[in-house]
């Protein structure tokens, strides 16, 4: 099962000025900033209570955060969901029909490992599951 | 300040086949159903963690689940965010220049004061703040 609603992620087309709006919307600063050379994206990541706000922008015209904000306009892109054991939580979502965007875990953002879930066969949404790789 | 992701509320054009699916999808039933006629919704609540996921399908056309679902696909409406103290933190957000969809605070689903932000104000997501009535 999914445990913790671990991060919101958001798509933003100015990472600064999305990070100074948040800080205001919050009432509290980032913790922490990274570059996912993966997905070529840079992240500003704040903590509300057990969750996060992932701000996520595109640095190149290949990530998917330059593709999504081309068709929608900035504001959720995914939510992600804390597993304690990714490769089970895979398993039991295929067996249940869920359609998953990678065949294994992936490095991800934030120490983590994760796998998507296609927002076609999840109520329109893009769902993320996550694993802590210190948990592992 | 906001303390925690409350819920993420999720626009869904059938609420019975939305439980289903999210009942796999989190691998946990739901622990309450609840009809906000105020809203002209009936909703659904899945606790995950710390955090709730509420799926919302409208009762009327007048309900603005309905009229988000003639516009836009099913998917993520909204994010709530706990707090304290709403109407300080109502105060707080109107002099950082958020616009606040309600003047006063007005109840909500799952024995809360809310009041929404206008998602313009707040990088194209629709913000909820909830009070639990119980901890005023």
């Amino acid at each position: 099962m999914l445990t913790n609603l671990e991060h919101l992620g958001l798509a933003v087309p100015d990472l600064a000025a999305a990070t100074a709006l948040y800080t205001k919307l919050l009432g509290t600063g980032p913790y922490k900033t990274e570059h996912v050379a993966s997905e070529a994206v840079d992240t500003v990541f704040f903590q509300v209570g057990g969750s996060k706000i992932e701000l996520l922008a595109g640095t190149s015209t290949d990530s998917a955060i330059t593709k999504f904000l081309e068709k929608k306009p900035a504001g959720i892109h995914h939510v992600a969901f804390e597993v304690d054991d990714i490769e089970a939580e895979m398993a039991r979502l295929r067996a249940e029909g869920f359609i998953l965007l990678n065949e294994a875990p992936k490095r991800g953002a934030d120490n983590k490992l994760v796998c998507f879930v296609h927002p076609k066969s999840a109520g329109g949404v893009l769902v993320e599951l996550c694993q802590s790789i210190a948990a592992a």
